[in-house]
């Protein structure tokens, strides 16, 4: 089969790979309709964290193809999202919907456990608890991408809302205007917030954040961010501030924003964070998020994505197909592009 | 009047101050009953915080005895319950529960803002949003010390606990067995938990545990406290973690034995502590906490009291007056004593 070949930083590449079978019982194949690139792609792409040669790629949506026998609730011909985890969905973790956690689970396309998504077809261990099957058919491609971002990209900007305990009316700050930011943007809307504040210094970013909520977008960085908010909000900070960056420039900006009591939302992967100890202390500022547990918000986002309430699939500005999947990587790597987005199949 | 009088590290003896008086037209005076000794009066004692000389406390309860004119809930005669910051009840940290970030307020006894309570009379700013006036009269002793705990020690523990999110059926840790430890044990006992592990290796403080509700005590710490722990929970960790100590070895133990998406909520105040940016990402652990608003917790705790659930009082293990204060303050440094209570007055 066709498949993105990670070669070396800088270099993905287009290539052969022999087709997935199941290894266990539990697995499924999965023919990959519509595959994306993510900005955790982007590291080992730049060379910042080692990747071994082989498939790459998390977010994938598709049909399945085969199921081993001891699958259940997942049949050949499903249309399904798979979480750029899998788990199993019965341990601990994945019951109290922390499947990033799951005892026996792992990643796609990181390397070193599951396959990668960007392909042809890919292996889906762990089924029953990872896919989750799209009811209906004829979808447009609008619908086709937002149903995509499901897997990783929304996802995310919904845990970073979540983790931040957005609520009805609050004041929310949103660090960082990539595809995880502006999907927060969109999921702090989502969730009821009446202010939205994005901090993106890019245009067409900014007009998506606006498009998805933002009611001020702030163009400054650092202490100029910082004195801006709270000029903003009366000297008090925001309910609630969506960490979309991981730099420690971004997380100190939001932890310096966020009002007493008000949590820090990361899904950002830290980088040399310090988080200040004392400093949240004092003004009770507190911490939550991490890697998202996509499978669980798939559900209730599915329903609001077919419903027509949201529409995240906007956050792809570059299309192509597997054969130019270098342009998908190059795009973003050099900011042309937001998310690309790469057509694999048909359904 | 006689007060407690800070003169330097060691040394907090009895003397004469001038009687406290109406100083803004929302103060209060109050005379007080019962005061006790704080954890944090220990840093002063023990030169680790600086303190000017003069007056210090800030637990106490006790009956008013003067108010401004513009002081339009409490009066004259009131038996009321301070709690350690005092705070206006209108700005938009107060009415969001944060008091002990109240833009107009501060705190009583540190040596800076509002006087001590560890003295026949003290001054309380902010008379209407600090001071809870508690219903009824004739109090046994039992329930006057159980009373007095709401100033800070069982506010602290409670708020130990609800920044963690305890909630009914959850098995939780809590790290640190002084009174704050102690009363975050009936805090989580309070809110539903099930299993409550005390790490404590003092027998009488673990005698207290159990009967506040600890099911399990462990005597270990560090490395071997976090292993007993996972194993104890089949490897996953424990839904709420509760840090009463502050110190960076008692941080780490609290993170480690966090489960996936579990929040370890702080009182301890930090000192030298680094929060693993990274460690507690990957696991989605959180943190909250800080300064407790006790203010926002009397009103629910003081029934709690008044109808006989808790009997947070019990932590108070040495009894003396003013006269004795430096014995009180020595009982607690020399670890002979959990907490000192302090009768000033009568009511």
């Amino acid at each position: 089969m066709k498949a993105a070949i990670f070669k070396e930083a800088g270099k993905i590449e287009v290539g052969e790979l022999p087709n997935p079978i199941i290894k266990e019982q539990t697995d499924a194949i999965v023919r990959v309709v519509l595959a994306c690139v993510c900005g955790s792609d982007l590291w080992y792409y730049r060379g910042i964290s080692p990747h071994p040669v082989g498939s790459i790629g998390h977010e994938f949506i598709g049909v399945v193809e085969e199921v081993g026998i001891e699958v259940q609730t997942i049949k050949k011909g499903d249309f399904v999202i798979a979480p750029f985890a899998f788990s199993d969905g019965t341990c601990p973790n994945c019951k109290a919907d922390f499947q990033t956690a799951c005892v026996h689970g792992g990643f796609f396309g990181a390397g070193n456990e599951g396959d990668g998504g960007q392909a042809e077809f890919t292996r889906v261990p762990l089924a029953d608890g990872t896919l989750v099957v799209v009811p209906g058919s004829n979808f447009s491609d609008e619908t086709l991408a937002s149903l995509l971002t499901l897997s990783d990209v929304m996802g995310t900007g919904y845990h970073a809302a979540v983790s931040a305990g957005v609520k009805q009316g609050d004041t929310v700050a949103v660090v960082g205007d990539g595809a995880v930011g502006l999907s927060a943007v969109l999921s702090a809307k989502l969730l009821g917030a009446e202010r939205i504040i994005a901090l993106s210094r890019h245009p067409e970013r900014q007009a998506l954040a606006r498009e998805f909520g933002a009611t001020d977008v702030l163009a400054s960085r650092g202490n100029d961010a910082i004195k801006t908010i709270m000029d903003l909000t009366d000297g008090i900070g925001v309910d609630a501030v969506l960490e979309c960056v991981g730099t420690n420039e971004a997380n100190q900006t939001a932890f310096a924003i966020a009002r007493a009591g008000a949590i820090v939302g990361r899904v950002g992967v830290p980088h040399d964070v310090e988080v200040p100890a004392t400093g949240t202390f004092y003004r009770n500022v507190g911490m939550r998020g991490g890697p998202a547990p996509a499978r669980a918000y798939i559900p209730a986002l599915l329903d609001d994505v077919l419903e027509g309430r949201i529409n995240p699939g906007r956050v792809f500005d570059f299309t192509t197909d597997l054969d130019h999947i270098q342009e998908a990587y190059a795009a973003m790597d050099e900011r042309r592009a937001i998310k690309s987005l790469i057509k694999v199949g048909t359904m």
